[in-house]
Parts: C-alpha cells; structure tokens; sequence
C-alpha cells in the first residue's frame, strides 16, 4: 500500500498475479470497502490500511465515532483492525482530529509493522534453525503486513540461512491466496515453492519431509488458541500426527489478552456462495448448501511457540504470553 | 454408461452439472483415452468400462495382448482395472476373442458390481447405524461405479433411516468430484448435502457433529492400508483426532491380496498443471512448481471397518480381510 497525494492506493489482491491492479482511495468509506471485500486482506494490512482510513475520516471531516464503526464493522476476525482504530482514536483525541497527526500516526503503524516483522524474522529463523522444507497456510507475508511478512518473514530469514529452501504451499481455497499470492511472492524473492490443493497437506507431510509448519494469525488470546485462515486447524492437527513443528508468527498487535479462550473469538462467515464457485466459474450444483467459515481456532496444546517482536512465547502459552505482555 | 448398437456411451464427468455431454466410444483406443481423460474416473467405473473396452478390441479385431496393455497403461492406481481386463482376459481365451461373449461378460461385471453396491449400502447402514451428519470425498457414487455407488451407496441407504441426513462434501480440488459429482448425486436424491472446500474438513468434524467418514477406495491391500482419492489420508487422521469413525466402502474387486502393504500401491502422479489451473483459469504464477499425486494411501490403523459386498472387515484388518477372501 501507499500512501500518495493526500489519498491511499492499494494493490488489489483479488486479481494478483494474473494483473497488478492498483485501486485508489480518496475517503473513508471506500477504504472499508476495500477491507470487506478483500482488496487488502491481512491481519497486519487491515490493521494498516484501516489506520489510513482514519485519516482519511478526519480529512474529509467525518464523525469519529462514525469512521470507528465503519471501519469496524468491515471484518470481525483480526484484532488488529480494533488494535489499530483505537490508537488512531487516541491521536484524533489528542489532535482534536487534526488529519495530518493521524497520517503520521498511521505511518507509524507502518513503519512499526514492517520493525516487527524483522524482528519476528530473526528469532524465528533463530528458533527454527537450518530447515529443507516447511509449510505455511494462505498468505502470511509482505502483501498481508505493511512489508517482509509474518510467517513469510520467518521464512524469508530461513532461505537466508538455507538458499536450498522448499516452501510447501497449500493453494487455500476458495480465495486461492496460496497460489495466487504467496506462491507470486516467494517467487518474486528466487524462493522455491511447490503449490498443492488443500487436501493434499497430509499426505505432503508424509512424503515432502516438512520440518516445520510456520502460518500467521488473526488473533490470538490469552490462553494461547489462534483464529487463523481455515484450514489451519488441520494443518495444525495434522502437523501433531506428523510430529512436525507447529509455529505461529504475528506481531503483539494480534494478541488479545482480553479474550480468555478462542471459544471467545468472533468466527466470520462469509458468502456460501464464495465457495461454490471458482473466480466465478461455478462448480457445485445451485441447489446445494455451502459452509464458508472464513477462519478457525487452533487450540494452543497443538502450537509449539509463538513467534513475536517481543519475543518467542512457548507452552505453556497462557503462561509465555502473560510474560511478553 | 449405456451399451448401445454396438458402442459404449459415456457421460462426459468433467464438465458435469453444468452440461451432460455423452461421448461414443466405437473402439478400445477411445475407451482407453475416456479412462485416462477422466471422462469416467472412480475405481469400479474404470473396471466396468474397461471390460466393455476389451469387448471393442475383440469386435474390431485387436489382439488380445494389445488390447490389454493399452488399456492397463491408462491409470496405475485403481486395482478394479486389472481385475476387469484379467476376468476379460480369461473368456477372451475360452470364447477365441468372440466379442459377442466378452459383451456378455462385460453386462456381468456391470450388473454384479449394482449388486455390491446394494449389498454394501445395506451392510454399511446397519453397521454404522441412525446418523445425522456425515462425511465423504470426492465421488464414490453412481458416477464412480455401474450405479447406486460405493460409499454414496451407504449413505443412500443412511439416508433411508433418516430423511434429516446431512452429508458434510469437500469439493475435491483439482479436479472437483466433490463440488461437482456427489452434490449433484445426492441433491437429485434429494438428500441434504453442504459443499465446503478442503480446508474446512479439520474445522467442520468439530463444529458440525460429524458421525461418521465414508469414503471410497481404489485399491486396499492385504494388511488394510487402502489407496483413494488424495485428501482421505488426511480426512482419517482428522477423523482420529476427533474420535470419528472412519469407514470404507469398496467392492471385493477393490481387494488386492497379492499386495501385503500400502507402500507397494503405485500412486498415479498426474500433470501439475492441473493443480495450477482450473480448466483454463491459472491460479498459480507460470514458475512456480506443484505437485499432483492423485491417490494417497490411509494405513488400516486409522480405519474402522471395510464394507464389501461380502461382508464387514474389522480390525485387525489383515485377519478379518484374509477371512471375507
């Protein structure tokens, strides 16, 4: 994303890589469409972009409290949208709503985001050490974070330490932000990637040699348990049958110490319809039902650490994470 | 698939629902192309198609070993295609190659395997009992067999003693059975059906009380390791870690004793490109690689019981197997 002339661009996920497609945003309404209907999905991202849309309410003289709920109200999952709205609250509080404090603020956010992912970096290819082959979920990486990425950071310090490196990545339907997106971006850095569909991440284990599995978050509470993308939950399932290291990255700006249990978190479902078509080809009979959860919880027990800038939580999480705090 | 003056008449499974394309198969050759195409797939389908192949080769005068190996060549997997040419192969040798009597054999084949299936459904929904939710993969239905289905079979006959059945239906990436085939089976059935994608199968045994897994299989060895469409191996370890139970459904011809482990199953690999695309739509980045094994193998700890038309295998699977043989 950036920031340019006053108004927010922002690349358009949905279309990668087969276009690069930068869509523009000149208020604050367009960038909470722009969250809802996935242009910029992410935990980290949305936090950004949604910080961005703060400003862009004071510029154009909207109410806070209306900028809050619009922006809120986009995706109900990652904290970080919370996270980020509330300290930009804070600013236009103290500001009284001075637009160009909240830009600052917002590339604050940015510029914050992208130190945390370097950090994540490190201790994480720190903790992993000299891996051949690993698997992560979705896109976790400088597309879902104001730069570097969170699982994809670990990773990208990983093929620092092992250029030989091989990136399982499961095609994570039904938006295809595996293939599509991360796959583009390990590609883009000379990172060797293998896509596979998303029944295929068992047998992958099996027969790949998977070292570690390394995924993002979209909050993680007290207790240690994770909303992430669905399909996580049995990666993480299958990853403990396979004996096969399960980490998470995220920035702090993904925990909520507030929340007790991931029976806690808000699951989004979003449109039956997402699933029962293919970019708009249609697959599945019209008459038949669909389930679209659009994440999951990982219970903690299955998580070997979790990877922040503030350090590297490990079990017992509940006890790790209350330390990093 | 119909016999009809002399040709057989295949329904065109890779561009169901959204069209019924019947495509004539007026030699051994275009059967063969059908089998390796996917024009028909599922493991007693492949059989039964077979055997009216090697019907063709004898009515256009092919050798017998030629027929033979051009349609053994088509797909490594499934043991049903074996079985039907080597029981072919044997009235080829009593009749000197009168096409006449291979058709015959050919209808043989085609009415037993609708009579296991029957046998089967009434086999499996006594054994698995009242339900209300279930789940399967790809499609081992009408479309995969000579009719009525394997585990679509039993879960017909589930059906039976409960109207309110929910079948949970993973579409099956890439080539999208699920989605396409068993939602269309069981919808015209009238029976309950939810597409989900193949990441939520983790997510939804813990969220939608799912009893029981039902899949099919296209080859189960000696010791019960069992071969089916990729994605079953991870299904069953889900299965395990949420104490479901695993059940497979599959014909005797399904059986192959002379094979004492699942490792000694040659796993078809097909064309990666069919991972990145979906007919015609790329969805991964042109460099990137992936990989398509088309099977994968359950080992016989994490299933529950093997429904064949001779009767139920329980573990110890290697001794109740020897037994039903």
């Amino acid at each position: 994303m950036k920031w340019r002339n006053g108004r927010l661009s922002l690349l358009d996920q949905r279309v990668l890589p087969a276009e690069e497609v930068w869509l523009t945003c000149e208020d604050c309404q367009s960038v909470a469409d722009a969250i809802r209907d996935m242009v910029v999905r992410g935990a980290p991202a949305i936090g950004v972009t949604a910080a961005y849309g703060m400003a862009l309410a004071a510029k154009e003289g909207i109410d806070l409290e209306d900028a809050r709920q619009m922006l809120l109200a986009t995706r109900p999952t990652a904290v970080n949208l919370g996270w980020a709205i509330s300290r930009m609250e804070g600013i236009w509080r103290k500001s009284g709503g001075d637009w160009k404090f909240l830009k600052t603020e917002a590339d604050r956010i940015m510029e914050e985001d992208i130190e945390a992912n370097l950090r994540m970096g490190e201790l994480g290819a720190e903790l992993i050490g000299q891996v051949g082959c690993v698997m992560t979920i979705c896109n976790a990486g400088a597309l879902a974070t104001a730069g570097y990425g969170t699982a994809l950071g670990v990773i990208r310090s990983l093929f620092r330490q092992n250029r030989d490196l091989m990136v399982m990545v499961p095609e994570t339907r039904p938006w295809l932000q595996g293939a599509r997106l991360t796959a583009w971006e390990l590609q883009r850095d000379g990172i060797n990637v293998t896509v596979i569909t998303d029944n295929m991440v068992g047998w992958t284990m099996k027969q790949k040699n998977v070292q570690a599995v390394i995924t993002g978050a979209d909050r993680i509470v007290a207790s240690g348990d994770a909303a992430n993308k669905i399909g996580t939950y049995g990666m993480a399932h299958l990853a403990a049958a396979h004996k096969i290291p399960f980490y998470i990255a995220a920035p702090w700006s993904t925990v909520d110490m507030k929340l007790a249990s991931g029976d806690d978190i808000p699951i989004e479902e979003r449109d039956p319809e997402e699933v029962k078509a293919f970019r708009g080809l249609k697959i599945a009979p019209d008459s038949a039902d669909a389930w679209h959860p659009a994440f999951d919880v990982t219970p903690g027990r299955l998580i070997s650490a979790i990877i922040t800038e503030r350090g590297i939580a490990q079990p017992p999480l509940n006890q790790s994470l209350r330390a990093l705090q």
